[in-house]
């Protein structure tokens, strides 16, 4: 099992439309992945593990397939589209990485 | 709903023991927060978002709590324990933030 991370930083000056993330791009991506998506989660930054601090990332999001394969098969054929979405709600570039689901 | 993110960059000379992680860490830290905690997850850096590349993270891991005074209530009687095991397993500071629970 893994997952894919999505992280955008919170950076100065970044904007990210959240009602539309969740509205519209996150279903989206959900329609364009099909059955190989196991799962999906979204977390939004409220502080840094002080309340009042500022976090380190706006926004957090996994996506969850049996493997790298199942991943990239499901994933390669709507690349386009799906990252040509990214500026309808946000100009943070997100760092992207594949991870093996321990926990 | 909130997740603390608890996040271990990928840094260079960085050393991380999974095994004590996951057998002694994981397991202590979800017996001293008891029924507060909700659910965790961990998981391991294994490329970029292209295979072969580098992770920008080592390990993501996540912790579930209902509220930010329900996490507070039962980590801060266990915190100097808990942050006191983390050099037995890594020489990396993690980055802990707090995030609400979107999907």
């Amino acid at each position: 099992m893994i997952r894919v991370n999505v992280i955008y930083p919170n950076n100065a000056g970044g904007a990210f439309d959240m009602d539309y993330y969740l509205s519209k791009h996150m279903p989206m991506v959900g329609a364009k992945l099909g059955a190989a998506l196991k799962g999906m989660t979204v977390d939004h930054g409220v502080s840094g593990g002080q309340p009042g601090t500022e976090p380190a990332y706006r926004v957090l999001a996994t996506l969850r397939f049996d493997s790298v394969d199942a991943f990239q098969q499901a994933f390669i054929p709507h690349a386009a589209e799906i990252q040509g979405d990214i500026p309808k709600y946000t100009n943070i570039a997100p760092t992207i990485q594949i991870s093996e689901v321990k926990m």
